[in-house]
């Protein structure tokens, strides 16, 4: 049986899916102040090759051949079939997972962090700052900066940095420096840190260090590195669908049923769904599914309207799903699903009822990570525990309606960085959160201030 | 150009190669007491099926197909070209490397966790002890018990498992239970702890616990399983070299110039090694390199003799390269390369002279692993480092000569569990330890009182 479906290079997507180009045109992104937003303010940020990207509608993009050859050390990733998770659970549904945690990086963002360095290369830029959550992101782009020769500065949520001082170590193995954010580093961080010296940071503050200390170089050659939400991040992901489908079409699968992906930023589940949203807006029946944590519900219960990026209002203001910029997400162990808001074209994509996100709890996700664990073999994410959680629930379903459906997820990446929250989990030591209504009542009244779409 | 070589599940070997059909004979195990050894001292320790695979000189063994379902799940692991950094170094050299690290539990210690698991369950055993030192294989037979249905007991040397608190977790993660060694369930640990109770451990003194716990089981449904050493762990391995020359093939290449591997217990070289010694016995023209750290250089400076397996002298009398069974090897953070030890077939074939073990430092290796992760982008194991600090002199050295030499060598498993001994380097708090002289004396008269090959 065909457990694992591999690619060789030669089959390598050479050209990245711009779901834009099929998507109802999302409201566009506004300055800081509410303008409209022009090239100058982008330009201290970002490279002009990747700000043209982001604007892009082409359908399909071409890959650089020296950024394929990268990709190729650890890509195509494998299409493995869960043939022990289904047997276990007795499911007539074939359930197919790609995974995403072979690249030396341990996750997907590294499908991003090489463009990304690439184009930045490029265009001149010597010194990269960027932010990091669970710490995935600023391992990935400290990995591409290594291989590409640039240099690499990560602001690592401090509550993180403080629970996992290896993701800083293996940046360092990378050459890239990483400091805990609020630091005393930036304007941004200061102002933080005076208000609380202990407080444990938060993607949208670390973001607004990382974008002021890029747009201090008036020299123009820092710029900074996003991993997620913005829509050139999203289309580089796009290669994991796309291999998918090939694998798929492999073994005489047309198309999945479900495609299960969680969701914090929304660079997972784009890069696995868009593909397949792209068929499914051809008339394919397909139901996909973004998966959140309950206590960040930021597709199932935030606001769709302009928001920022960051915690200070240093972005643009982008149209997406938000719970608010000043949302401080509790301390769950998924630390990449604890952002505020979420891409704009996967919010576009819920709003157009092409995806139908999904919101579980920590104890089921860890619990069906712990399955996985014992019938698959490997020790998954906790952010990846979100999809298998939610897989499951679809296995069972199927089980019950007796049909052979086939489900596809991507594993983000693996867990070995993660065991503390393992570890609290199998102590009995963590507990469920869903947001409080008030918390959304809150954002609502806040976001009133902001321009609306 | 092929930078990865891949073989589809037809191709899987299947059969493993015993070394042993085709070195001189080693001298007999004894009993503990020096009396010849009869099959009723092993089996409270190991099933039949498995004893009777420790003594067999068959040349080639079938590995059951149950067995290659379940090492499917990983294997054939890739054989890699390194590339990026044979361009770092500017040499001629071809460098492959088979890469181990992509098994569930990370290293290429499930290619003999797997059979072991499975053919005492069919012997009737249900529970399974056995020691850790770093933490590999007490993951390794965690893995492998939860996916067959056995109960797993790891007594894991207690400086590591203070220093990896993570393992536990892990172990934990696929349902083992592990406990830190010296221990106060057994009556070895208890010595122990009487004479010290904060004793950092070793991997001599945890097995001493695991063989106790199996053998107090009268019911014999509790048996002990060794993740080294053992002629039948040899051959488990033999998977690795059998594949990397299938994939050689496929690209062409008939034999590599030079092999390379680390060596603690010798399964991880032994796996690479053993089937190329089998073509240098035939004639080819091969240098096999087995690589151990300057403070535990059990091959380059220990003495060929009878030794216990264990610190309390409860396991067989094994002919090979000891340092002293009572040896307490420095802090160093490969833990994998702390045994006392070594393998009698590993020994034989260097006795022979079919191969030339080479010792090296710890900061020449994490220097090797920090080169490798900013070339090839692994962060490696600190036991693997050792075989890329080889690979490194040996490329230099065909540089040097201006030959294109093929060098292969092993990467046993990935360093994102050893990230403290990559952060204590980074930081500038490791140093070099080479043994003194006067331990080798002292062991040589310990030694003296046992009997004589």
């Amino acid at each position: 049986m065909s457990i694992k479906i591999f690619l060789d290079e030669s089959e390598m997507p050479r050209q990245w899916y711009n779901v834009a180009a099929d998507l109802p045109p999302t409201p566009p992104p506004l300055a800081p102040n509410g303008e409209p937003l022009t090239p100058d303010v982008l330009s201290p940020i970002f490279p002009m090759n990747l700000i043209e990207q982001e604007v892009s509608t082409e359908r399909w993009i071409d890959i650089p051949e020296e950024i394929v050859d990268i990709l190729y050390r650890w890509r195509p990733s494998p299409l493995r079939r869960a043939v022990f998770l289904e047997r276990a659970l007795g499911t007539p549904a074939k359930i197919f997972y790609k995974d995403e945690s072979v690249s030396p990086a341990g996750s997907h963002k590294p499908n991003t962090a090489i463009p990304q360095v690439w184009y930045n290369k490029k265009f001149g830029t010597k010194t990269l700052t960027t932010e990091t959550g669970a710490g995935q992101w600023g391992c990935a782009l400290s990995f591409a900066c290594s291989l590409l020769g640039l240099t690499c500065k990560v602001y690592m949520v401090r509550i993180s940095f403080d629970q996992k001082p290896f993701r800083k170590t293996m940046m360092e193995a990378w050459g890239g420096k990483c400091v805990a954010s609020p630091s005393n580093e930036t304007e941004s961080g200061r102002k933080y840190l005076a208000k609380d010296p202990s407080m444990p940071g938060s993607l949208g503050i670390a973001i607004s260090e990382a974008v002021e200390e890029a747009v201090a170089d008036k020299s123009g050659s820092t710029k900074y590195s996003l991993g997620s939400v913005l829509n050139h991040v999203m289309l580089h992901q796009t290669i994991i669908g796309l291999e998918a489908k090939k694998q798929l079409a492999k073994i005489g699968i047309k198309k999945p049923d479900v495609v299960i992906a969680c969701a914090g930023g929304g660079s997972n589940f784009a890069g696995l769904a868009f593909p397949f949203i792209h068929d499914k807006i051809n008339g394919e029946n397909i139901d996909i599914i973004p998966v959140e944590p309950t206590s960040c519900p930021t597709l199932t219960r935030g606001i769709y309207t302009y928001d920022f990026g960051d915690a200070a209002g240093l972005t643009p203001l982008l149209p997406m799903h938000t719970l608010g910029h000043n949302f401080m997400p509790a301390p769950i162990h998924a630390g990449g699903l604890r952002y505020h808001g979420m891409s704009p074209l996967v919010s576009q994509a819920v709003k157009c009822g092409l995806a139908a996100p999904m919101a579980l709890p920590q104890l089921e996700s860890y619990s069906a990570a712990l399955t996985w664990a014992r019938t698959e073999g490997f020790v998954i994410a906790p952010e990846s525990s979100h999809a298998i959680a939610a897989a499951i629930r679809e296995a069972n379903k199927a089980k019950e309606e007796g049909k052979e459906k086939v489900i596809l997820l991507n594993v983000s990446g693996h867990g070995l960085m993660d065991l503390a929250g393992y570890s609290k989990f199998l102590n009995g030591e963590l507990t469920d959160y869903s947001l409080p209504q008030e918390e959304i009542d809150k954002a609502e009244r806040e976001l009133d201030n902001l321009p609306k779409i």
